[in-house]
């Protein structure tokens, strides 16, 4: 059985904040814990949302948006239960890294995680054996953390169940971020996203920013669209706002992704949002030892608009320099 | 005697270069040394420029633009000397980050330097003893580095010598910055900025965008600033493009600055380039280690508009969260 | 078959000072090994105990009694065999840290160990495969370690057999700590304790104070209960010492445990053997970062005698602050 | 001029609660701060008393006493004026260390500081320059930190002016510790001890157990000797407590102080407080890579009690194992 | 399926340089990857030979060699193919270190490794699934990295197919390394070796030198060796030079490796290729703590050649700290 | 006063093992000390010697003939007094790293000390003060350390004083190294040499081998040079040994040094002993992230033998790669 035992209970009407315990014996407290923060709201009868932020521990809009959720909701308002979990991988998020300092994994790589793994991996499998089960809906939260930048928004997977592919992308759409984008996972294996879809969850990700920041402008992206997908569920009342505005994007192929081959100075030629032809320059990588060579240009391998970048002034080879994604 | 030395000649025409060789004897190298690259280009008699990156290890927006001029300008275009320096500090900006992490010192706090000091300290006296005496004019560029963000600027100093100073300020104005900043330094010790103005020399410094990235914006302002800036110097023909549309700002005291008392998640509700009212709330910061707790609300101090932010997704206790500028 | 090859005969009469050989390849060693101690004192054909101090890297008693009697116990004392191996988790005691510094594994969760794992599973695996199935008896200590503090007991496992049980208590008894603690393991996945048992022995274990430190009256306790624990078991000769004064505890539930759900600066309130009521404040936590704020006051759950306490002055959030037994 | 500022009125009537805001630029933080808590409780006109703990960074009583006194000390009890700062090395103490994290700088070893140094001597030179000339009487709290234990006392030292002395020894009996200690320093440079006494003030010192942990026996005696010593000082009504009962102890010379010779595991054979003859062996080291060999045996050079001892289990070659005091 | 694909085709004809690109998300690199350089050189069709270097990353022969093949091997010579991977473990190669410096694994334990694995997991397994099939004879070069010093010999081992083993063994000789070693592995679980045999490949390993540096000798043994090699595959025109001076040596058992068991300095009595009679003194280790001690004398367990001796000049216990090797 | 104190008698007739004790106050031992191994044998009177090993920690052939000289001196042997250090920067040689891990200080730079200083300092100010002014004849052994590798000689310095530096070669010349190298240091501020020197002593040098390691070839040349100086010195009786064959060499100016201008793996093309012709190709630097990328080559920019070298298989930019000496 799964170590993990909340401090509060998840299945009582009312409004109560408390933590996820699991037992974490080591070095600096042998008869230590971790304690995730978790709210759980829930009033009349309804469906169950559950909203995670903190899935790598540098991105930063859903964190916010969940804790404000947690402020500010109030059970009268609820329709059913919402869960919140702002920080699923607490460690990594208090760390400020993509992966747990504790133990190197990358919470997004290790669903369904082991009851008898590592902390990542615990409380990953508590997650999926406990929280996700009781679930209608789950939002997860991502961005692009602090070596990645990407346009805001929220985004469903091709799935081999049109209806529930079809109830995934509506919510994509009730979540009313300025892009919304269909993705083909080439290498889904261990991802939250697989492991909600494979219980026939509705799931909604996102993609809001990154650069390990978070802005008021992306916060209240983030925030707003929370509201509109538990308005979309059923779970508050209120008219979705903004989500027909939202430009809708494709990731069709392994030729989006552009890699540096050399370690470097990055000069980027465009920026996020800009529209590239196929051969157009989008950056440049300088010799961070020594002036006066010629820099190593790279070129867009395929026309569109530049979804993500590398964020660090400094690149390492084979980092990601540049997703370029086609409009729908 | 400093025991840097170039390995190139500083005083021939034509474009050359090279490095600042400063022995540096360590675990890992008994007999090494730090190559610091360099270059020089002279055409024609005439003044001299020392523009100088790198300053801050993680400020980028200045290292990509002069390995650009470093790559293009060639001696038949120049009248007098450039002399370009990318990395001032060398050691931090190949690890990315603001201070050496080999002595842990602050390059913009320890001019004059000392010839035998540690490598930042040797550093610094070179380029105090040796390079900034050879120069009529001084160009150096900053950024936000990884943990601050700023409106794109180039700065002035209020001195003593008002010949000096509106020497300083027609040069930031012909950089053409989309801002223009006049700074009153409360404490100044330490500063290259001081160091080169105590020479009598021509001095503008930057803060061009922040977080540790450079986007394609931020580097064509960097690259136009050190042209027309060389152009206003006489050493660059051509016109200075671009320079009539920037706004000038003014920080006037230390009420522009907003420190944070308490570490947690930082939930910014304005954003750069913003006006804010004095008493209007700016940023909340909820607690990092539990839900349901109300969050502590900064109000700005002072109307006027954003200028900085704090980067980081989480804010320590005694972070600078804001700094609030008015327009001049 | 495991790596683990003894230097010294394990089977001869006579005694032998030697090492468990566990080759061990690292950046620092392409053919190095880990030398674990152990000493064999054989005498006239007899039982087998088995005696280990260093499960945990960082508690010392067990440690100190067992080089004290390797040093002096002599084969004509010995009906049987004693083995005696001071340093279970040699790499971790070396280091002083719970874990061992080579894997990060905590040796008393790993058994039964692996022997084509990490260092401290191949050490686990040799124990629980090749040196417990020689005993008659095993006495593994232990101590609260530096970031616990316990009261002197020995301790038996409630167990599924009532022989074996009653073989247990009597040993437990027979050590004679001046307190002796009944305990039902919650979660025994992996202990030594339980790898023993599992293997029909009689196992007794020990927490003999902790923070890291022994004292002169600490160590004499666990130097007395080795003897009383080997006069017990016909090994040697004498009269059991001081056993009749020992204090019957028991730890009955989950309610025994107080843990801290905020960071801080701990305030105990009560002591380690002190009687405390259900709710009387036993700790409070101030914050670390600023005066003026009402600390955090725990109260005890249960009536009871303080068993164990958390001993660092700083509390991190999920810390176990203290242990509340009651008499049996 | 010192660039600390504090945030609160430090001549005010009424509680204050704020802090010491000193700027710290550095890679995680670029316009960052070390804030150190204060609290100044100001009443009627009086003497000024300063309270500081965390001298060193794990050493936890005087932090504790500071903390309730600072919330339960109320304006109207207080005639003059108590300035608290129970974090003197606030990095350290954040860090559970006994030198700063920052600078590996020993704060008291530093005094009189630099008001352009390293943040530990910053701190000093703001302490020694501001706060100390506000003060008629200084108490600094110490204990033995994580690696020496001590038996519980007050102290004072042997000064050329007898008048000084005579008042620091009637504080000092006015705490009302257990034991009281009468100090030679052999190497007084850089102690705050010495920039206090240098300024003529009334200055008592504490050790007050150790370990880095702390009990309520241990909290208690730090806080009654706070009380204690304000009411000595007239600035506290009601009755002292408890000095009467403390036993006067000397530290007359160097060979007081015992050395390990040899790396290994420490066998106490006296606990604290346990008086010696000369000769008598007190302690053991046992090789720790190893069994069968003879441990090295530490004599007491001097007759006394024992005042102080090494804490860890582990010794290194050079710690101090063992201080024998003598009643005076 | 493994995730790593190479940027370069495997199977065509002519000169390829290019990678292994390997995924690798990370805290520095949410979307990186390590690209593990990589030459194919193929000419008329024949047999395919891949040579590897790098398997521990603290060994430079196998790496020099195999840069300056990649670089002068034109398709023109080649008959059939050549795959040349100068870097196997390319983390541990940049880290300048025997194990990856991201998992901690040492390559040459870890074959067939795992497709879903760690890093060295998943190349171990890239090798095994997809280039050692490909390949009729598999070079892979090791040196005694920067803790071992080797006589420079080729090696081939006893195996139980009579007729592989012959095959084996006339390459090795085809080698013509001053020494070759005839070697029974022990413990051959994990071996890059284990894993090319089982596939029933001709296999030829080596060692050559040590220390972590290479020299102007050591690297033209290795050269020589892989162009030797490729001879005798065919592959290359040619006559194979220098193999009938080789040495033969056989390592028969367990007592040919002498391990240290204290810690100290090392002071080598015998030198690589010396001949020692049993029992002669081969090495003093002197306490590294004091002076006056008589230092731990080693002799040799048996006669004949020093093969191997621990390089570093202190030694720690379990270190082996010779080989002595036999003529066969 | 500087600190430390002798825990010997430096001036009594006899043989004594002992210790220099430095206090040194750390985390880890809040009243911990260094203590330095330290013999001093004198027998009847006559000059004295100090003969220092592990200036750089890294270095070996000192420390182990030194420790053999200490263990095999008799009183008897000696007129006059031998002084014996082994391990000059003990921390340093305890970390096996050049420079101290305690302050990061090359000891061969920071003389004179400082009583006041480091713990480097203090020890360096010690030998300056005490040990060095009760000196006649200073021996220093050094060797490559870990990074660099040398032809084995001893050297002497081109000093002002005729005599002086006359009485130096001829003990230069006594200690019988393979090859005697005249140095004309160019920056010898803060060296151990300048130090003695200053003091009018005589004074020795040596390289002898390097990479960290030494060998019984290399450990006999150190034993019997300190034999031969101190029979030079007319401390021990006998003969003089093997001095006739020393060859003479010179490093006459700056252009001896070769640097690497660029990182990667260094492939030698020439050993250290051979000689090399101007222009010729000494070495190659290939690229450690690819292949297919021609190397750059290095030349000799003078004639001469290769007298060192660099030794880890990588190179960084700015490492010397080698020195060229001329037979003098």
């Amino acid at each position: 059985m799964n170590p993990i035992r909340p401090t509060i209970p998840l299945d009582l009407p009312g409004k109560h904040h408390g933590f996820l315990r699991l037992p974490y014996s080591r070095n600096d407290s042998a008869w230590g814990s971790v304690l995730i923060p978790l709210t759980v709201i829930a009033g009349e009868p309804g469906p169950t949302a559950l909203l995670t932020g903190g899935n790598h521990g540098d991105e930063y809009e859903g964190p916010i948006a969940l804790q404000q959720l947690a402020w500010e909701l109030e059970p009268a308002e609820v329709t059913g239960r919402v869960i919140i979990a702002p920080y699923l991988n607490y460690p990594a998020f208090r760390a400020g890294t993509r992966v747990s300092p504790i133990d190197g994994v990358n919470m997004n790589r290790c669903f369904p995680g082991r009851r008898d793994g590592t902390v990542t991996q615990k409380i990953a499998n508590y997650f999926d054996s406990v929280l996700v089960p009781m679930a209608d809906l789950v939002l997860d939260y991502h961005s692009g953390g602090k070596t990645l930048d990407f346009l805001p928004y929220a985004a469903a997977h091709y799935l081999d169940d049109p209806a529930q592919q079809a109830a995934c992308v509506a919510a994509m759409r009730a979540f009313g971020a300025p892009f919304s984008m269909m993705m083909r996972e080439i290498d889904a294996v261990g991802m939250f996203d697989t492991a909600v879809e494979a219980q026939g969850k509705v799931f909604v990700t996102t993609e809001i920013g990154g650069g390990g920041t978070a802005t008021a402008a992306s916060t209240r992206i983030a925030l707003r669209g929370a509201r509109n997908v538990l308005r979309h569920a059923g779970i508050l009342g209120g008219e979705i706002e903004g989500a027909e505005d939202s430009v809708m994007l494709d990731m069709p192929g392994d030729d989006c992704f552009h890699f540096a081959e050399r370690d470097g100075l990055l000069h980027p030629l465009v920026d996020l949002g800009e529209e590239v032809a196929e051969g157009q320059p989008i950056a440049r990588i300088w010799p961070a030892d020594r002036t006066g060579i010629a820099p190593l240009e790279m070129q867009a391998s395929r026309p569109g608009i530049i979804a993500a970048r590398h964020f660090p002034g400094l690149v390492q080879s084979g980092d990601c320099l540049a997703v370029i994604a086609m409009r729908a």
